[in-house]
């Protein structure tokens, strides 16, 4: 550890750091220009807006800007559309509810929208533009979100733990209640409005003893107390749910959802949610999967289970997020035909187009479960009469859990940009969760947070790019990659090119070379059982949790295709036969699709043996890499962040050689095949 | 799990069970001779001699033998030695301090020693006897103790749970304080005394925050009232120590041996602690193991750590027992030089000599961990001027805790009987440590407990004779293994013939058994890290605990050899000539001390892989053979152990399965090499 005494406030700003304008006639510009601020009509969330506005420019500028009464016509303008005749109704139509304008018209800058929300996204937009040095009069934009739901599901517990939390402890909960000093709960719904989240699950799709009551009187308050927080910030709640609450905490002898005392049961309880929280969002469900309970307990299938929680929350609008990630937990490691892969398609393919208008699957990419590399899930494209969301993860639980840097947002932009082919080219997963491939009544995309009460927010400084890009993405998808690398760098450290330079190249680098050291060519696992971190090859070979490598002496992988368990014909037909073939298979993706020789030659001329070898080796070398274009950095940025980012990538050299060393004596002891550049193997 | 109510007597009362004598004839005769009992002497431990003979009498007659005053002649005499004027001075000679005669004469059993504990002794063989239905004129007996120090370990912690404990939690601790309730804790004690255990070390040698101020006015006379139970029946208690107490507990800067005052701090502890226990046994310490603060921390060797400590319990007649499980815990999997296997001996033996003569070196056997199969420790034997003893495990951390049947005492027998050649042959480990090979002024035998709070005292019942037969073997080393599991089995359950053949025919075959299906020929570990139950092969190969087995496609062991890691070279030229050669070396060691290559035939023709094949399928099948022996003992046995212990041979058959498959799928998948059978193997 690093003996350096940290400003903390540095890591804890993240990308809301707002430094001093560093071009000199840019300020001068700007201080003409935004001196005064014009509040055009009065809501929590305008406020919110106004105080995001005045403490940004005020800390870019170095002077706080003036409020002048609603009537002034100059400086900034905010407020709702209808408040500025100057708007054209072609401008006016082309945002939505939650889109904004940011208009520079006759020395004025209009920030607008429909609805509180529209306007906050623009005042964080322009406070962007702001921190980027764009000049004044390039400041004129209409933008929309892609996604209707944009959320972060928060897998704490009310114990204060985090499950896969990687970033100290829960910022909401401690000793089973809810924590009292709020000032942190506002900081992070601040950083969630500001790249434009639009709601939040308060707690762990597991839930438990205490958290099962939290739908109760005993917590609701304290319910209400955060949903005010987050509802200023334009985020709305929801809460994860015990599906056998009705037995849990209403003393009832059944959850069966066809059970009329359930459903009244359930009707009760959103009531007295609602009362507490008029706006409340609804509820996420992980039933009958992994020890939780669910319909199948009652012979009741999905739709049936989730239909009743829908019906209930319909009259206040509430709606129902339901989890596909289902699947045998206690699969027998001998038993060659169950395909875990296959298990969220096969569990809710049947049901397309039986569940109500008001629930929501939300489906875990990849099928398997979050792995460093893993094909698209099915069931995009497949489904076609249901609402459906995506499920990312921001917490690191298999790609280096904070301390290795390992930056999601190209994984995650593989995954949207994937054409599922289900209505002819283009029906991306991106299109899909967006409504724009089949007509959808909710959608969007979610994703667990990698948050905690650290003073960094996510425990490794370069793990809030995750969060920044995860927010940009989920607002708009197409969204460009090195767009959002570039602005989250300059945002959080320094628009110096060097600084620009060299950290862009550590992050657009570093899914891959996380991948070179760990598990190959989308086999997945290979992780120590239960915590998740570090190398065990045969980690999970011989369990019950449905994730083989099947590595012999001969050869690796699973035969996924139409000869094996059949999962490609999951896919339309074009992507079926591209991963049936082991030729037309991504390679990286290969060992998931098919099981291969070592001896196996692939498209570099590599026998699948070497590949394994030389990107062990290499991943190291990369590592080592980021290390030094980090070194090359000192004096560009301040020394805590500086120590605390050069610490990570210590420990992440010496893990990435155990990874390495783990992974290559494992395969070398298996295969029996040297090394051809003879490197050390133990 | 059974439905059937349990009688929970017959599980707790272990082979103190006392049930009636069968043989009318006998039972006329013995109510004849042993109606009344004369008492010449008064201690506690006379007292609670008293009480078992009173106890045990009158289960077995179902009538309670009167008391009569000491001048009473016939009948039961118990009593020291010098209230008996029949008794002839080369009697009295031949027995110590701890012997004791058992003599019909003249219408009179007398039972009597020089001590409480010899009489206790008596006593308690008296009731065996008894139970054995021996005709009361072969009553006759004149015995010793081998060993002079007959000790179980404790591994209890002071918050209840103990560690590698399988029957439940600590009867001794809870919640960090002592259990108000003493009952169960005297019937450990007599259960000890019935076979001879003379000393009790009180908490796990890892001592932890509250277990570390055990030697303070806090929690001594809490440990005082549990000496006086012990005392009772002839058992000194000892306590393991934090050697960092000075530093923790002391207040002081240092816990260095050779500081003034840390020297001064121990003696004060010490002659508090005697101030509430007056004959109070000594410390025991693993110190500079696994964590364990110790004098390595100063730069001082184990000699001045222990030396320190014994020079202050020395005017108090006590002693300090000195763990050699001293290792590198932090070893690289990459290192092939160092070897855990001799770390214990290169820690100790260039010490030998140095010890203070109340210090006793605590062995552990084997040199690397209580697995099911390994060689004895090269320090005995190797070890001349240095109090020694042997510390076995009871409890069965590495063969089945005790879900598993696995009878340890054909193991023990084997360590017992080795022969080091130290002083010639005949120089068995046995001898050794009954200080007749080298003299010694302490020494003898120890052994962790594999007790708890289970209504069944060890988990499964067959395992109380694990309990049974180390105190038999510590009482005398050269007892006859199958008199031993006679005894048990005929005091546990009955002598019906069935019983006796059946239940002996699994226990003895049982250690073999368990190896069978579980690691082969002394590569010991393969188990899942950190509980250490259930088959993991690569489980702890790439850590850093040093213990690994270097599987590859060719073959597996590890050289043990002087052409390897050296370590034969540390016992006896005949032994480590014997290790040394493949040809030479036991084949039950074979991977213990070789690398080996899967084709290599063994002695029986079969080449090593399929060896691991064949004992694999074999161990499961002879599980299922137990099942079918005990089966046929329905209507011979009690229906609540009955229904006990079928319950674990079911678990012990499902797990046996799991691990065959494992360990020979592993094995299958990494030579490639096919089962010669044609079996299943996955």
């Amino acid at each position: 550890m690093s003996t350096v005494k940290r400003d903390t406030n540095l890591s804890y700003n993240c990308w809301l750091g707002y430094r001093k304008i560093k071009n000199k006639d840019l300020l001068i510009e700007y201080k003409k220009a935004f001196s005064c601020i014009s509040v055009f009509g009065e809501t929590k969330t305008i406020d919110a807006a106004l105080y995001e506005l005045k403490y940004g420019i005020s800390k870019m500028l170095g002077k706080t800007p003036r409020i002048a009464g609603s009537e002034s016509s100059g400086g900034i303008n905010i407020g709702l559309v209808d408040r500025f005749d100057i708007l054209s109704s072609k401008e006016i139509n082309d945002i939505g509810d939650e889109g904004f304008i940011i208009k520079n018209h006759d020395k004025r800058i209009i920030i607008t929208g429909k609805t509180g929300r529209g306007i906050l996204y623009g005042v964080f937009t322009f406070l962007r533009l702001m921190q980027l040095e764009r000049p004044v009069s390039s400041m004129n934009v209409i933008d929309n979100p892609v996604n209707m739901l944009r959320m972060v599901n928060q897998w704490d517990n009310m114990d204060g733990t985090i499950e896969r939390g990687y970033a100290g402890n829960s910022i909401f909960y401690r000793n089973n209640n809810f924590v009292r000093s709020k000032k942190r709960i506002r900081d992070y719904a601040r950083l969630l409005a500001s790249v434009g989240i639009n709601g939040i699950v308060l707690n762990n799709v597991n839930v438990h003893h205490y958290e099962t009551r939290m739908i109760t009187k005993t917590f609701l308050p304290k319910v209400a107390a955060l949903a005010d927080i987050f509802r200023e910030y334009g985020i709305t709640v929801f809460l994860s749910v015990n599906y056998a609450s009705p037995v849990e905490i209403g003393g009832l002898p059944t959850a069966d959802p066809l059970d009329t005392a359930v459903r009244e049961w359930w009707s009760g309880t959103v009531k007295e949610i609602y009362s507490y929280i008029p706006d409340f969002g609804g509820f996420l469900v992980k039933a009958d999967s992994e020890y939780r309970p669910g319909p199948f307990t009652y012979g009741r299938n999905h739709a049936e289970g989730a239909n009743m929680l829908a019906s209930v929350l319909k009259p206040f609008n509430g709606i129902v997020i339901w989890r596909c990630f289902v699947y045998n937990c206690l699969q027998d490691w001998r038993d060659r035909e169950t395909d875990r892969a296959k298990a969220a398609y096969d569990n809710f393919m049947p049901l397309d187009g039986e569940f109500l208008d008001n629930v929501i699957l939300q489906i875990k990419n990849g099928p398997m479960d979050f792995q460093v590399r893993e094909p698209v899930s099915p069931l995009f494209g497949g489904l076609k009469k249901t609402n459906q969301m995506l499920e990312l993860q921001i917490t690191q639980e298999y790609t280096g859990q904070q301390k290795h840097v390992c930056y999601l947002v190209p994984q995650w932009k593989e995954v949207l940009d994937f054409d599922t082919y289900s209505k002819g080219e283009g029906s991306t997963v991106k299109r899909i969760i967006s409504g724009r491939v089949y007509p959808q009544k909710y959608c969007g995309i979610a994703a667990v947070s990698n948050i905690g009460d650290d003073e960094t927010w996510t425990g490794h400084i370069l793990a809030q790019a995750n969060l920044y890009g995860y927010g940009r993405l989920a607002w708009n998808p197409d969204m460009d990659m090195n767009g959002i690398t570039d602005e989250w760098i300059i945002l959080t450290f320094s628009d110096h090119p060097t600084v620009v330079k060299n950290i862009k190249s550590i992050l657009l680098n570093s899914w891959r070379t996380y991948e070179n050291y760990t598990s190959p060519l989308g086999i997945g696992w290979m992780v120590n059982p239960g915590h998740h971190y570090g190398p065990s090859v045969d980690g999970y070979e011989y369990s019950k949790w449905g994730t083989y490598h099947r590595a012999d002496c001969f050869g690796i992988g699973v035969d996924r295709t139409v000869k094996g368990t059949g999962y490609t014909a999951q896919y339309h037909k074009r992507n079926a036969d591209m991963y049936d073939n082991i030729e037309s298979c991504p390679e990286e993706l290969l060992l998931f699709f098919h099981r291969v020789p070592y001896n196996y030659r692939l498209k570099s001329g590599k026998t699948l043996i070497q590949h394994i070898y030389d990107t062990h080796f290499e991943g190291v070398e990369q590592v080592r890499e980021f290390k030094s274009k980090w070194l090359s950095l000192k004096d560009l940025i301040d020394p805590e962040r500086f120590e605390h980012v050069l610490d990570r990538l210590n420990t992440q050299i010496e893990d990435a050689i155990e990874w390495r060393d783990v992974v290559n004596t494992y395969f070398y002891r298996k295969s029996g095949i040297p090394d051809e550049k003879g490197r050390k193997i133990y």
